[in-house]
C-alpha cells in the first residue's frame, strides 16, 4: 500500500452495527516511523462511518515505511496491524499551510502562500446545481482559500432547509446529537478534496450563531460539542488543506462563554496532531487572540474606509499584527454588495482600497461579496456566481504579492511609515489610498540601517490600483544619499504621480529584475 | 495618632546600625480593622532609612480604629503595637486612581479622574533651582499626571551626574546594590508627597534603558531587582498618588527577558496590597498589555499624522483598547518640539491633533515637550519650563473633556464610527481631524439601539481645536426620524461647517445644560 505524503491514507474496517456505535465503540491507531535518523510514533482517532464501516484516516509527512496498530474495544477492530509506504508527492500538494516568521504562511514543502480567500458560508448546503456553479466559479477566479460553516445557516437571505444534515434525527429541531449522519460528513469531505485539488484551503467554520434555536447546533451543549469536534478532527484533520475556524462571530453564540471557547480551543489543538491552522473569527469584541494555540488572527472590523467620513488608515490594520504579535487576516470587513445594511453595501472600490490597506500593513484581507438577486442567490451566503468589481481587483493584487518572489511582505519601519511593506534593499510597495498624490519624494525606510549600497539602482513601476495597470517608468532612481531615517535620490528626488488616487509604487532594486 | 483616611501613617522605630540592615533586618507588621461589618488585616513591609532608623508606613481606606503589631528578626523591633485612628479626610485627597468601567479612571472616592499627563523624566536629579522652575511650570499647567524615572538619565540632552544616586558607593558606577542611600529616597518621596499636594498622580518608572553601562542601574541583575523593587514599595505604596509604570522603553533594556518583566509585574502586583495602577511602557514591541496584573495599557507609538503623508487615522488609537480590553495611555507619541530625531519635532499642531483623537477614540494621551535650548534645559528630560503651544491646547480639552461629567468618554459604535465618543442620547463629541469638513449631517448612532425619544433637543457647539473657541449654534437640533443605524432631524438635518479643518462638535441633550 503506497500513499503520497500529505495524502491521505484510509483504513477501512468492519465492524458492529448493533447500538450507537459513534459512542460505544472506541478505535484509535498508532503510526510509526522508523528508520536511522527518525523514531516517532502518532496515534489518530478512527471514526464510525455507518453501516459497519469504520475508518481510521492518517497523513504521513515522510516518505518512508509507516507501520500501523489499532487499538479498539472491539476485537474485530483491535490489533489490526499492517504498513503504507510514502512516496514522493506527485500531485500539486505542498502540505499544510504553516505560520512562516511570526506574521506570514507558506506550505510544509517552504512554497510560500499568500492567503487571498473568499466566503460562501452555506455553499455545501446548496441543491448540488448551485455547488457546481460555486465551484467553476473559483476554478475562474484564483481564490487560494474558503471560509465556510460545517453547520447550515438560517440568516437574512438564507433560510432554507439543507439537503443533508450533520446528525440523525428529524429537522428542523428533533436532533441524536449522539449519532451523526456519515453521508452528511462524506459530502463535506468530498468538498474539502475537490477544493484541495484546486490548490484552495478550507478556513472550515466548526460552530456559528446563524442558528438562533431553529436546528439547535449552536447551542448542543458542552457534551456534544466536543463529541462533534472529536468527530470532526477523527474524520478530517488528515486533509491537509484543512483549516480549523472555531467559530464565525463567537460572540455573537450566546450559549458558549469565553470559558467555552478556551476550552474547546484547547481541546482542538491537543486532539489534532498535525497541528492544523487555528483561529476564530469575532463579531464585536475582539478574541484574545494571544492564546498560545492560536495560530494567527482572524478578525472581522467594519469600517466606513470612504464615503467622506473619516478614514481609517492603515494604523488599524497594522495595529493587529503588532498586538498580537501574529499573523493577522481580516476575514471580514464588510461585503462588496447592495444590502441595506452596512456591512453588506461596500463600493467595489472601497473593498479594493481596503485590500491594498491590509497588504501593505503587512496583513491579510478576505473577500466576499453581497449583490442581492431575484433568485436570492448570493456568493457570501450560497455561493453561485461572482457578480461584483472587486474580486478582479484582489486577483490582481495577488499576482503583484506573488510576483514579489518574498516570503511575505513586511513594514519597512516602526509605526512612522505605515503604507509600505517590502524588503529592505530588495523590494517595496507602497499604497496611497484616496490621497491625490501629486508626487512622491524617493525614500526607502532605513530604519535598522540596512544596507543599500550608494549607486545601487532601482525600477519603479507605477500601479493603478483600480484600472489594473502597471507602467514601469524609464527612469531609473539611483540612491545616492542618505540621512537617519531614509536612503534617497538627489540625481531623481520625486517621482510625479499627478495627483492621481488610489496609485502603488513597486520599487524593485534592478539587478534582481 | 490619627491619620486621615488615603493619607501615609508612618511608624518610626529605632534599630541596630551595625552589619548591613538592609538585608539582615526582616521588618513587617499588620494592620487590623474591625468592626461590625468588616474585619480585615493588611500585612505590610517596613524598611530601614539609615542611621538606626526603621519605618513603617500605611495607607488606611477606612476610617475608624486600625491596631498594628510588628514583627521583626530583631528583638527591639519585634512585637510593637498601637493603634491609629483613621479619620475623615478633609484635604484634597481623592484617594488612589482606580480603573473604572474597563476603559476608563477614577479616584477611589468615585471622583472621575481623566489622566491628561506630563513627561519630565529626570526631573529629580535636576539642581534645586530648576525643580522649583518645574514645580512652577506644573502648578501654572494643570496636568494632573507626569512620568518620571526613579533612576538618573543617561541620554542625549541628559549626560550631567545627579546630585544623589539611589546607592551607596561610588559614582559612576561602583555601587553597593546591597545598600541603598535613604536620602534619595526621602528627596523622592517630598516630590511625590508636593506632586501629590498638587493633585498630580506619579507615574513612576521604575526601570529604564537610558543608562547604557554608565551606572549600570539598568543591569543590576535579577537579585538587586527585586530587592530594589521591595524597597521601592516598602517605602512608596503608601502614597496615594503613585503608579507602578515598570519601565520606560522595556524592550531597550536589554539585559531584561520578557520573562524577566513578567516575574517582576507579578511580583510588584503581589507586595503591593493597595493595587496601586500597573503598566509598562514600549519602545518598538507593545508589551502584552492582556497580563493580568496589568491594570492599564501605557504605549508608545510614533507617527506621522499630519506632514503630507499617510494619515494614521483613527481607528489606530481604537484597535489598542479592544484589542486589549484594556485603559489605554498613549503616553508616547512623539514630542512638540525641534531636535533631529523625528519623535522630537513634530508640531504643536500634530500634537493636538493626535490628542483629539486619542480621546475621540475612547483612550488617552500623555504630553510632552523637546525644544532645544542654550543650556540645554528640556522638559521632557529635565523639567524647566514649557515653550510650545500643544500644552494649553491640551488643557483646553482636558477642560471640555472635564466638562462632559461622564465617567468617560465611550465609543458610540463598532468600527464604524470611529471619531466619535460620548453618552448616547445625552453627550457627544466628535472630531474631525485635518478633514476639511463642509458640512456634517447631524446623526446620532443608533447603534445597540439607545433610546432617543423623538423630539428630543440637543445644543450643538462647533469647537475650533486650535483656536481654542466654543461657538454654540443658535439652532437646536431636534431628533425627529430614525433608521437602522442613526438618529437624525429632518428640520435641521445639517450642521454647516464651511470647509475649515480640526473642528470638534459637542452635542448635548438641551435638557442636561
Amino acid at each position: 500500500m503506497t500513499v503520497q505524503k500529505w495524502e491521505v491514507f484510509e483504513l477501512l474496517l468492519h465492524g458492529i452495527k448493533e447500538g450507537n456505535p459513534f459512542v460505544s465503540v472506541e478505535l484509535t491507531a498508532q503510526f510509526t516511523y522508523q528508520d536511522s535518523e527518525d523514531n516517532k510514533t502518532l496515534c489518530v482517532d478512527g471514526f464510525y462511518d455507518g453501516d459497519g464501516i469504520y475508518k481510521v484516516r492518517f497523513m504521513p509527512d515522510k516518505t518512508g515505511v509507516w507501520t500501523y496498530c489499532t487499538h479498539s474495544n472491539q476485537k474485530e477492530l483491535d490489533n489490526i496491524t499492517g504498513q503504507i509506504e510514502c512516496i514522493d508527492n506527485d500531485l500539486n500538494n505542498h502540505g499544510m499551510v504553516r505560520i512562516k516568521n511570526t506574521y506570514h504562511f507558506c506550505y510544509e514543502d517552504g512554497t510560500i502562500y499568500y492567503p487571498f480567500g473568499t466566503t460562501c458560508y452555506a455553499w455545501i448546503h446548496q441543491p448540488t446545481a448551485i455547488q457546481k456553479q460555486t465551484i467553476e466559479t473559483l476554478k475562474n477566479t484564483g481564490f487560494n482559500k474558503i471560509r465556510m460553516c460545517v453547520f447550515p445557516k438560517f440568516y437574512a437571505n438564507n433560510n432554507e432547509e439543507p439537503p443533508m444534515y450533520p446528525y440523525q434525527g428529524q429537522a428542523p429541531n428533533q436532533w441524536d446529537f449522539k449519532r451523526f449522519n456519515p453521508p452528511f460528513f462524506q459530502a463535506l469531505e468530498n468538498h474539502i478534496i475537490q477544493l484541495g485539488n484546486m490548490g484552495i484551503e478550507v478556513d472550515l467554520i466548526l460552530f456559528h450563531p446563524y442558528d438562533k434555536g431553529h436546528w439547535g447546533f449552536d447551542s448542543m451543549g458542552k457534551e456534544a460539542d466536543l463529541r462533534y469536534l472529536s468527530y470532526i478532527i477523527a474524520r478530517l484533520s488528515a486533509f491537509h488543506n484543512v483549516w480549523w475556524s472555531m467559530a464565525n462571530e463567537y460572540d455573537y453564540i450566546k450559549s458558549k462563554t469565553l470559558e467555552d471557547w478556551n476550552t474547546y480551543i484547547e481541546y482542538v489543538s491537543k486532539k489534532d496532531i498535525y497541528k492544523h491552522l487555528l483561529s476564530i473569527h469575532n463579531a464585536e469584541r475582539f478574541f484574545d487572540n494571544w492564546h498560545p494555540n492560536i495560530t494567527h488572527a482572524s478578525i472581522q472590523i467594519g469600517t466606513n474606509s470612504s464615503k467622506g467620513e473619516v478614514s481609517t488608515g492603515f494604523g488599524m490594520y497594522r495595529m493587529h499584527r503588532d498586538i498580537y504579535h501574529r499573523a493577522v487576516i481580516f476575514d471580514e470587513v464588510g461585503y462588496e454588495g447592495d444590502l441595506m445594511q452596512r456591512w453588506g453595501c461596500m463600493s467595489a472600490k472601497e473593498i479594493v482600497d481596503k485590500y491594498w490597506k491590509a497588504i501593505c500593513s503587512g496583513t491579510y484581507m478576505s473577500h466576499g461579496e453581497t449583490y442581492s438577486s431575484d433568485d436570492d442567490i448570493i456568493w457570501w451566503a450560497k455561493g453561485g456566481q461572482l457578480k461584483g468589481e472587486a474580486w478582479k481587483r484582489i486577483l490582481f493584487l495577488k499576482k503583484i504579492v506573488e510576483e514579489s518572489h518574498t516570503e511575505g511582505l513586511e513594514p519597512l519601519d516602526l509605526w512612522w511609515i505605515l503604507n509600505g511593506v517590502g524588503v529592505h534593499g530588495q523590494y517595496y510597495l507602497f499604497y496611497f489610498s484616496d490621497i491625490p498624490m501629486n508626487r512622491w519624494t524617493f525614500k526607502l525606510p532605513a530604519f535598522k540601517k540596512p544596507v543599500i549600497d550608494m549607486g545601487t539602482k532601482f525600477v519603479v513601476d507605477i500601479i493603478d490600483t483600480w484600472n489594473m495597470t502597471i507602467k514601469r517608468l524609464p527612469v531609473e532612481y539611483v540612491v545616492d544619499t542618505s540621512d537617519r531615517y531614509y536612503y534617497q535620490s538627489k540625481a531623481t528626488p520625486f517621482i510625479e504621480l499627478k495627483g492621481r488616487k488610489n496609485i502603488a509604487l513597486r520599487i524593485v532594486k534592478k539587478e534582481l529584475l
